[in-house]
């Protein structure tokens, strides 16, 4: 492909809508843009987000690159709306935080996984949403993982390689499965684990007087439960197994603290203490040497 | 007492030293500084922290007010280096996080609990120690819990509480046994989970390659897990009741989440999603209510 690839992004809210942005800045992709909802693909031109608004996607018919940036239970029915266009593509790609849950839909409605697909899922930290928060630095110096099939063919892998790095993504590859079960770890148990402890301390005491006292540790530890119900709902029931797991090995570990407290173990407490201590030193020396590439 | 009191500050680290600082900084009192480490009083003097350091606890002949500003495992041993000055003292206080503890080191030195007593913690994020971390601001805005006894004389609670006022805290009362549930719940436990969430996940895999993946969530979630070890060795063993109580509630409360994942329950994770989104946004507007005072 010599010149700029038309990339058609679904979906423009944080994560499509910066997407768009830095390809647009960077001169890399051509962009078209679709979002469901009414007016925000205008909203997408004004703000710089992409270069042409898409109003049906039964009309698109020359695209090389599509990135579902919606959410995982919206896959099935936008892939059913673009299967006019998957012969045509180089790349059909995702975003989704749960990726064998991705895969299984687009199977579903295509009957087979064209070698145009390779699912991804960049690791951004996310505060804001819509269209209006797309912010062209937000995957820089981030990573972003992709999940090459069997079926995937190196084009594609290569292009969107590409185009992550354009954002200045660092691009990593593993299995999907393996995907499912880092994120179940890094991120969907600690948000869980967050929902519920809250959870638990506003049934303490009938008038939540309990977080008047509570200080900048509780409050760090528990920003995470702030985040949106129906996104966590939809990510339990998609990632069930790999959740499941990873919580389980969390209560089995729990219950070895909760005795060795209970039968004031002082050796096994520092011990867990010092590890725990030590590893996370290591995760802010690895953040502290990603913010200086 | 007219003239400003004379204050006896024991232990220098950042609470303690803060605590000189600013009374000092306020005029509101004459600060005598004791640390069992050598040259710490007199770096205290140098930073202004304090007006007098104080070589051996023996000597100290005319004080209105001690703050026992050390460990909880140190109080014992503080309190028999002192008990010369207890009937000449107007108030005895210390800053630990775990109040039953201390009363009974107390009590346990003094054979009873004089009516000078009364103990208090100020709820203040630290990031730093030392002496050379002391922050004039540290506690503005800041709770500080006082639990008065049964003993406690009313003159007492009056000084004390003026003094944290001087210090731009807000001052709060409560019952011993409800502070160290409060803070068992709100400090203790999530530094439990903090700790034994990255211990789960450092042994996922051999080579702590999973951090890697972590985003802005985990790293808000964790930093707690950073948490020096002694310390919280310490604070597992002298509030053990407390901490296992609600962390029993907190397990039973995690196996429900886990039943409703596994049995696809998506009324009850919506339920309990959005109660603990409530809670934590309710949360976030007691910070910013409180940040703007």
């Amino acid at each position: 492909m010599q010149q700029a690839p038309r990339v058609l992004i679904i979906g423009l809210g944080l994560i499509g809508a910066s997407f768009g942005r830095v390809l647009k800045q960077k001169n890399a992709a051509y962009v078209l843009g679709y979002d469901n909802q009414d007016g925000v693909a205008q909203q997408a031109i004004e703000l710089d987000v992409i270069d042409e608004a898409v109003a049906d996607l039964g009309d698109v018919n020359s695209v090389d690159v599509v990135v579902m940036a919606v959410p995982v239970k919206a896959i099935g029915p936008v892939v059913s709306q673009i299967k006019h266009l998957i012969d045509q593509l180089t790349v059909l790609t995702d975003v989704a935080s749960v990726k064998l849950e991705v895969v299984r839909a687009v199977q579903k409605q295509l009957g087979e996984l064209p070698s145009c697909f390779v699912p991804g899922h960049p690791i951004a930290g996310i505060e804001k949403s819509g269209v209006t928060a797309a912010k062209a630095d937000l995957f820089e110096r981030h990573i972003h993982i992709l999940t090459p099939l069997e079926s995937s063919n190196a084009e594609a892998v290569d292009l969107i390689t590409k185009l992550w790095q354009v954002c200045g993504a660092q691009v990593v590859t593993m299995p999907l499965e393996r995907h499912d079960e880092v994120l179940a770890a890094t991120s969907h148990l600690p948000h869980l684990l967050a929902f519920s402890l809250v959870d638990t301390l506003s049934r303490e005491s009938e008038n939540r007087e309990i977080f008047t006292y509570a200080a900048s540790g509780f409050r760090d530890f528990s920003r995470i439960a702030s985040s949106d119900p129906t996104m966590w709902h939809d990510i339990c029931l998609t990632n069930k197994d790999a959740i499941l797991k990873v919580m389980g090995r969390f209560q089995s570990d729990l219950a070895i603290l909760s005795e060795a407290i209970e039968h004031a173990d002082g050796d096994l407490l520092r011990t867990i203490f010092t590890r725990a201590k030590s590893s996370r030193d290591y995760f802010t020396d690895l953040l502290e040497a990603r913010s200086k590439l």
